[in-house]
């Protein structure tokens, strides 16, 4: 029998047909199984303005970035590093970006930032700090770990672990809650980007807080987030088998969401705000939902509440992208939001895109 | 107590704060629960070229051709039909779409052609011959159903249980499988796009068969379906709990996509060949896998197929598009694909967006 | 070509081969696709002491019902109704009950009670009482939906928007919550089972309540449930592609549960309790959680807590059996319970089956 | 605020609370949350005739073993190994096991072997020849790997990538796939459980190949899986964002069951059969399905084939149970199916269990 096989493996909403020749030859020459990649549009990469780094670009939100800037006017994606995948091309590493034009992944130590004016550092926690910190002091930064989102070195040691090795950047850094702080971004080097979590619980939380409709103790947030947030770490508490058909709580009390959360409460209200926070990780892979708990002060109806909520982002003429996500905003979407308003383009370019549904 | 709670609702990557005061009124007036819809850029939708009607817009391929078409440079939508949800907005029946300042969907028999220069028509089979008859003459049409896909009348009342209501129209309608036919779709006014099955097998297998590199007997294919090819009615099948964490073969040799896809093959071929399908429900919501398999002609090596596939769609200079799915490049976007290819305009505008990964 | 084709279709853990002979015969005689169906050992039923009849067993708590009683050594399914499946037998509504040998399901109004001891009642919510009073008086019944769970009829009405038909009959119910009221249970004739929220927000705060270690002010209710909760009716919102990849607040404020929790709350603390509940929809099939915020007394420590709850079901001699679920706990388990105490028999009797996982 | 969380951990069917009050203390002396686990029914465990030994308790299989034995009525553990959780109880590794009342794991090194009567041996390929090697000789050894499935070491060698290191052991191995070689079971010490895969082949193909009804040649099977046949080790490629939303095919062409199965089918052919097999993993947890292509043999028809696969399984009367599925009949199951009947008992014992649903 001399049979061929061919196969379309589907990622998502896009399809590929992958060369297996080569491992058909190996066992029985007369027979073959032939995936074919497709010839797809190679996007266009005229000459940007503004020459990007991503630093770990084969984790989630690494990837996520360099599928967001596929589309963007301004920003060319000029370098990237993967330490354990130095070498590789990006589509070797996530088959759906295969499409993509791009250098090939390098180490850190091995890269080349002279042809690189901004940086998206998607790097873990913790290692974060030094690798910022040695690089070139004219790069534009947004760092999408937590390692700059405590103002208070001593709690970043008492929540990580760890004493804070760069605790002069620590002072020069912004943290990226757009909405809330765009003029500080704007002229920010350094901006660190808020956590997902955080994210969803500080944008409806702070203006209320600010106009005084709320009281500030009891405030209970009961979080449900997917998958995509835990990164592509392998571990086997985030395989398959264990997610799906179940629901976790985890972190509980001690996640470290909490201090950055009850920093940008306690900066809102004035006073020192403590938070109950129940995170809980569902069987899905983007989205976040944040159920927010609250006392109204005195006098205070359900309407007075709406109506602030109203004017505070509807009123803004900046504030118009508000999509909230544990990678669209809660952490690539609101990095290359955050790069935007520091290169002073407007904010939402290349983030129009509406969600997919189903 | 006088609390109030927050939600935000996350549809994939989205995520939107409701307004459920009202709700909250009427039990007790001093507690509430507010959902609160965050102000989002309103796509801008300066006047388009192109004046767009999708007929059927509260279905699946129906609101991805809207998705789609939120961002195509000269296509802009100024009609939109849903029968049974005739009078509500596009946001009202898929939140997703929410942001897009579009017009109300009217009944098909309310819909004025008189602001329209194109349609994608996303009906139920069966219904649309008539719907299109009716049309106006001046209109271009894209029809997504298969009422037009098969050029033998006799065989589509044996397959779809009906006479053919349309025969002269059924003439003048030319098949959209874009990069096998784009000449004919260029100058066509009625395309009828392709099943996502037919596309997904007739791609990889009509230039093979052309070239006489396989044998046209003993073709099987095996192919694996996501859900939403199923549509949005609300059938037992399709619940959740009818289609996670389970396997489905359907349609076994009566599937209405043989003889779609034997009529293509068979025209490459110049001669009638049958084929072997065995289509299969999958518990994911998009994508599309089909595994095929054939025998070589003799002589001829996998190298030879993989080349064959190589030179068929990278030689081409205008077939650069080639995501395959059964939403994206099998309906909503292949329907897009031959109307950018009717109106003249590369066919790949608007259809650039690189798939979610995860 | 004279070709075959065998599938084997699988249901969660199991897996069958269908006849699909007949349908390969109609159209292409030479080829054929062949699904057969295994033998699987028919689940021996000899004669059991109690004669069940389950009213609804085409919904997924009657099949569930159904599931649990295969393997119970002293009941036996005697009679099954199912109005829109009447003359179908379980294993053509349920394929993984297919080795079962049991009765072809009838109409309600066609059923034969003379051969029935007892009955679970699983049908919709609102026809119930009707039913239940049409019923033999010497029947022991227990009722899945909510038609007998509110003990002031004029509560009932004002949640479910009709009058109470059995007003006499809802003085007689027994209200299910098997732990609690398990004297009551003992000698009831009609026990109206629990909703699976309320069941699993009743039995934690129950005995903290009777034991004052919590405030009766404040108690915060954040559920998320899967999706078997909502049914087997073919609904849109409950489409695989409506739900997968989402999380859904629903009934904010007026969910029908509320009413039922408070009204166990309230008699435990002998005075009005009001609760914020807000249930969440899951894609996951079965399983629910709820997150319980509450304040403590004064004085009161998490120990103290947790001190009460392990006295309260660890002491209990007969309180063994506590798996939650919003099947088997919540509704087709525990009605189960019930029976199995109303008929005097261990209340764990067929229910010792562990969890499956993955 | 003093305030207490509960919550619920639901795994599948099963709901647990858990204790947190250990961590509550550490950060807020105040607040606490505080997750008690229920009382559950310790499952009876009476002495049992059969004293078995699970090496590798804490992967899929091993659990797996460990949640049929809980209601086996002649089978008991006494000794469980997992190397990397020595010292553990089987519920801290799998919460669903949480209430069975086991010894905790132990390093295989550590194993007293003194009270064990038979093994199930779930421990990866490779390293389990040289243990099963150690074990002392009267224990009977139903081995889940794939160590003892090749009759041919020196196809071991070429498919495993080392040499076999227990040739003696092999010659006396029997292949367990027991329908087809129940009297061989029946006596033997050492039983290699047949992989997954290769089960859902034999089992329709070897009676029909046997009564000559199907050509020896082009035999296609095409093959879906879930994720638990891979097992509970931590793979990027097994995560839940990569697995859900997708399909992937692997080891195309050289998937390590093919020798396995043309192993079986050659030998039920009396010559060298060569099959075209394609695996493919599914978004879900359990199941398998195969989809078999075959030619028949002339003049047979159909009929034919259904009645053979009839009269082959239905006709024995010890062959009753035919559940197919990557644990309960691919892998544990069988196992199971196996000692029962190694150790002389009706071969279903312990597996009577429904499939859930859904």
């Amino acid at each position: 029998m001399s049979t061929a096989t061919f196969g379309s493996i589907c990622f998502d909403t896009g399809c590929f047909w992958k060369d297996g020749s080569k491992i058909s030859k190996v066992n029985k020459p007369k027979e073959g199984k032939m995936f074919v990649k497709c010839a797809v549009t190679k996007t266009q990469k005229p000459n940007k303005e503004v020459r990007i780094g991503v630093l770990g670009a084969s984790g989630y939100t690494g990837s996520e970035i360099v599928r967001l800037l596929a589309n963007h006017p301004h920003f060319g994606i000029t370098l990237m590093t993967a330490d354990k995948k130095a070498g590789q091309s990006i589509g070797s590493a996530f088959p759906h970006l295969v499409t993509q034009d791009l250098p090939d992944m390098v180490s850190v130590k091995d890269a080349n930032f002279s042809d690189v004016d901004a940086v998206f550092c998607c790097l873990p926690h913790g290692t974060t700090q030094e690798i910022i910190k040695a690089l070139p002091k004219g790069l534009k930064i947004v760092d999408l770990s937590a390692d700059f989102r405590l103002q208070n070195i001593s709690e970043y040691e008492e929540w990580y672990g760890q004493a804070h090795r760069a605790p002069d950047l620590q002072k020069e850094a912004v943290y990226g809650l757009t909405e809330l702080l765009r003029e500080e971004v704007k002229s920010a080097r350094l901006v660190a980007n808020p956590g997902c979590y955080p994210t969803s619980v500080q944008l409806p939380l702070v203006p209320l807080i600010k106009a005084n409709l709320i009281e500030f103790r009891n405030i209970i947030i009961d979080a449900k987030s997917g998958v995509s947030g835990a990164g592509r770490g392998a571990k086997e508490a985030n395989l398959y088998t264990e997610i799906s058909e179940g629901i976790y709580s985890y972190g509980i009390t001690r996640h470290r969401h909490v201090p950055e959360i009850e920093q940008g409460l306690s900066e809102a209200a004035n006073s020192k705000i403590t938070i109950s926070f129940t995170p809980h990780l569902m069987p899905m892979n983007r989205g976040m939902q944040s159920t927010i708990y609250v006392e109204m002060a005195p006098g205070v109806t359900i309407d007075d509440l709406y109506h602030q909520l109203k004017i505070s982002y509807e009123g803004s003429s900046s504030a118009k992208f508000m999509q909230i996500d544990n990678l669209v905003k809660g952490a690539s979407g609101q990095a290359l939001q955050n790069l935007n308003v520091m290169m002073g383009y407007p904010e939402n370019t290349g983030l129009l895109y509406l969600p997919l549904f189903p």
